[in-house]
């Protein structure tokens, strides 16, 4: 079984008030390294068996036209992933 | 400027209403390949800088503690990207 990961973000000139209001509370909660925050969707896609090229032409059509709004987001990226997509950071290739 | 990105997504156990809307909406608009969805989140913490192993340890604590419910969801990885984030799929590292 493969997966195939879908990443949406608003567009950089869009406002993001999720991302604003976790922006606001990383300070209170002491985690002040960071000078901006962006909030996105992520989308896993199984199919059976290994991904191949026309699952990731579909996924890539898809994602333009069901799991983003193009007025508004943008398709970060559209990639094959070899495991279930609950994997652990350690395990997800970079 | 550098940021990082964290991958949430709820554990495979809990429901999630979201994934399943799309699922059911895909093969009414000619995506059929596709056996299951999961719907996530996504988010791009923007530092001064590089990257440096400090950011990435805040970044995961905060992952841990506000950017997601330990109870329902899992944080699928915490990592540097060199970008701004709003990268194009052929331009994201794999």
């Amino acid at each position: 079984m493969g997966s195939i990961v879908v990443d949406v973000m608003l567009k950089p000139e869009i406002l993001d008030p999720q991302g604003q209001a976790v922006r606001g509370a990383l300070p209170r909660l002491g985690f002040s390294r960071f000078t901006d925050v962006r909030q996105g969707k992520r989308f896993v896609l199984t199919v059976d068996g290994d991904v191949t090229e026309e699952h990731l032409a579909q996924a890539r059509e898809a994602a333009q036209t069901l799991l983003s709004n193009p007025v508004i987001e943008d398709v970060v990226s559209v990639r094959a992933q070899q495991d279930s997509g609950f994997v652990r950071a350690e395990g997800e290739a970079q």
